[in-house]
């Protein structure tokens, strides 16, 4: 089976492990595509810095911290002091010492000319993911940055993602996000190829505005998912009316969704979803989901571990027709 | 007393060192200038390293590895380790954790206009130069990176001097020294300024060849130590016709230069030395050198610790006439 994954960071990694899981108790070959988020990517102490790519990665290559869901385990924080001492550089966005060999090597491969792809692989490559049957596709190799549009005491204005979530904490209230850049990106190489191709899309349980909301930007990649023979179907973010972890609760209203499992399906649409899971407690929600036009299932959504979040993926796979 | 130094890293750092220890003991205030060589800078993983301006730094800020020379003690690689494992950058040039912290920031200040100079005040500020007496200037605000055309048996070819002394270990003989760049450079603000209104001018024991030879090719200053109203006094790197440490003895025979004590002075010459001082046990070099035109007295000259630093800067000031 080809399984084709648009995701973001740490949502996105977990269920992709826990669908990798899954996969290896059925006869194979499978391989899995996933098509990373990068509109959270920042330049930072002046390197490209490719938060979603790395989560994905290091949580598949098993280097990620479990406590954070991001980030090396057993990380060090040398540099950052240093940094804090000097006074210069801004270190709100904290990069530890292992984390800054992959940021430096991508930057250094970036501006010897490779495309953010060629550094993808390279990193995912020392990872070990090409052998575990992952391959991982930036969304897009140009520069994608997510902006948020936020209001406060200071009044209004444009803010990196990262100096809205992580920055401000997510505090002010959102006026709109924008992913700037997404109008003139072009689907990375692979992207359009693997999604014409798969046996079925899984949405992860990632952010539908500021994950795959930004995936679903990139020119070309809405319509293929629109377009391939392949069925699609999401798992949603979303379990009681509250976001498990992340700030699609604060993000949603901006676009006039409600904060629940029902309207993040119908947010999607059924041109795009062939199926939605969404968590028991939301049982309720599933008619009006199936009412507009998606199929729709409750099963347990908490990625608790590694074998839970495989019997998501089970169910996903299910939902789609392809066990 | 106003002092200046043109200095190249370990030596010129451990001297200055000495110096201001010898100066705490006389009656003050004092200050003094030291003018870095620049030419052992290099752009590595990105980054703009400044080796001997951070030497300076370190070993005056005390913060350096003592058993090393430079660096900072208690240096961790966990970014040089993660970069190997990555294998995309060269880790020859091996930098630590606490030190990529006065790179990041100091290439983050000179990408956004600061000159060379604005950053290497920063980072001494943060060590306490300023508040030790000590203004540490580099020789230029442009970049001038010395590279030397070396000849083994791959050939002759011209390689960065930090690949010549790091990568290849000071082993192919040397053909030429070339500082690139050093033409079109001019001296940093205030150079001239310090040169001409010292009360003595201080060489010491630094590379007479890529470290106080490089200080010399910067347009003006050579003019500037040969016209200034302050003795310049010199303190021979060579002790028993050998280094001390470095490969000023490789270098020195690409300019015709002897390596020895009595030749390093000559080769600097009596309109430049007013005063050169070499170790007890060449004294038979004394005569040699008063011959040429330059006063010289022979002193112990090894700086095994501050103590003995101080008491060779001593004699230096002694036999300048400003004691």
């Amino acid at each position: 089976m080809h399984l084709v994954v648009p995701a973001g960071g740490t949502g996105g990694a977990r269920f992709v492990r826990g669908l990798l899981s899954a996969l290896e108790a059925l006869p194979g070959p499978h391989r899995v595509t996933v098509v990373a988020n990068t509109g959270d990517d920042v330049t930072m102490w002046g390197l490209r810095v490719c938060p979603d790519l790395d989560t994905l990665t290091y949580t598949l290559g098993g280097a990620v911290s479990e406590e954070q869901g991001w980030g090396r385990q057993g990380e060090t924080y040398v540099v950052r002091d240093e940094l804090a001492a000097y006074g210069v550089l801004p270190t709100w966005f904290a990069l530890g010492d292992h984390d800054l060999g992959t940021h430096l090597t991508r930057t250094s491969m970036l501006a010897g000319g490779a495309t953010l792809s060629e550094a993808t692989a390279l990193v995912a490559g020392r990872w070990g993911l090409p052998a575990r049957g992952v391959e991982l596709l930036p969304m897009t190799d140009e520069p994608v940055e997510t902006h948020v549009r936020v209001r406060d005491a200071d009044g209004e204005r444009l803010v990196h993602f990262q100096e809205y979530w992580v920055g401000l904490r997510a505090a002010p209230e959102v006026v709109e996000v924008v992913a700037v850049g997404a109008e003139a990106s072009r689907p990375a190489p692979g992207v359009l190829e693997a999604v014409a191709s798969a046996d079925a899309v899984l949405l992860p349980p990632s952010n539908p505005v500021v994950s795959i909301g930004t995936v679903l930007q990139v020119p070309g990649v809405r319509a293929a998912l629109e377009a391939t023979a392949a069925p699609v179907v999401g798992i949603s973010p979303l379990v009681g009316g509250a976001v498990v972890r992340g700030m699609a609760d604060k993000l949603l209203p901006s676009l006039g969704v409600a904060v629940d499992a029902g309207s993040v399906a119908r947010h999607y649409g059924p041109a795009l979803l062939d199926g939605w899971l969404v968590d028991t407690v939301d049982a309720d929600l599933v008619p009006g989901v199936v009412e507009a036009g998606i199929p729709c299932r409750a099963v347990p959504l908490l990625m608790t571990d590694v074998p839970a979040t495989a019997a998501i993926a089970r169910e996903a796979l299910e939902l789609a027709g392809v066990l």
